[in-house]
């Protein structure tokens, strides 16, 4: 408020509405912060402990499926765990704008690193969403074989991991919007 | 300028420079925008047209690969012609941003816009990569084969056609950044 004042002077009368409306706001964008963080990490969890050991083998091979046999599964694991990290060292910036509404440049701060984990998050839900579909359905074309048949739990585990991740995407845009929300009626 | 005035009477002196700044942020955007649209378009249009028929055939089959064959790369199109179609919708906005430079609910209306498309995007382009990754190194534990030994030239065109998706997308991330500046220096 002190800050603020200095370049809004005409606006003195109406800054309780506006701010309240903020406020609001600044707790929504806290609790889905948190949603996404909790997602996100529970994705990163899952997919990082996926293995599954077929009960048969051969003199010379265990027939053994990990997570990180698949390039794009290990993405999908830093993605996830980079983005969750990111999300708990916003929360002090959350809180912050709960109780400075008016903040603005802070709000920007986050809008643009909001965007760049938006990014990086879609990138790796949706790779390994594609290599997800490959498992389940293969491609006769391409003569990629589905091992879902063999793998089964391996497979369910890296497809619900899935969710967490998509679920977090979809609060970072929430997210990217309430902030844009803010700053504009300021 | 006068719809501004109701608010921001306290604000009449300061607002050439403002306006000045958020018109440069504008004409930035504008031109974004354009390289956004080539960028997807260009991709769009280089993965869509892909297809190669290898010299030799059997009696029963012809080696021939299209970009359909798989249905990451079929997404791929979709997705990078339905952002490539909504930035020249958002053309017209962009222009009257640059007009009236101290709009900000249309501002608004492009971030959320923005953001979606950015999450649109780089699904595609990942999800592509993803498959692309897996056609030039295949994986041996899936018993995935590498395929670009034998259809190269589809492979260097897939691979190529990712660029303007990448590009579009860190060009729809500084869009985003630029309407929050424009936003809080309003």
């Amino acid at each position: 408020m002190m800050k603020a004042g200095e370049l809004e002077i005409g606006e003195a009368k109406s800054s309780t509405p506006i701010s309240g409306v903020n406020r609001g706001i600044s707790i929504l964008d806290f609790i889905l912060r948190i949603l996404a963080f909790v997602g996100t990490l529970a994705s990163a969890i899952a997919m990082g402990t996926t293995n599954e050991t077929l009960p048969f083998f051969t003199q010379f091979t265990r027939f053994r499926a990990e997570y990180d046999d698949l390039p794009t599964f290990t993405f999908f694991v830093v993605a996830n765990a980079g983005v969750s990290a990111y999300l708990v060292l916003s929360l002090p910036l959350s809180i912050f704008h709960i109780v400075r509404s008016s903040a603005q440049k802070s709000r920007n701060i986050l809008i643009f690193f909001d965007t760049a984990m938006l990014a990086l998050l879609t990138a790796g839900a949706s790779a390994a969403a594609a290599i997800v579909y490959l498992a389940h359905k293969g491609n006769t074309k391409a003569n990629w074989f589905a091992i879902c048949q063999q793998f089964n739990s391996f497979c369910e585990r890296t497809s619900g991991s899935l969710i967490g991740s998509f679920v977090g995407a979809f609060a970072l845009i929430l997210l990217i919007f309430l902030s844009a929300v803010a700053l504009s009626r300021r």
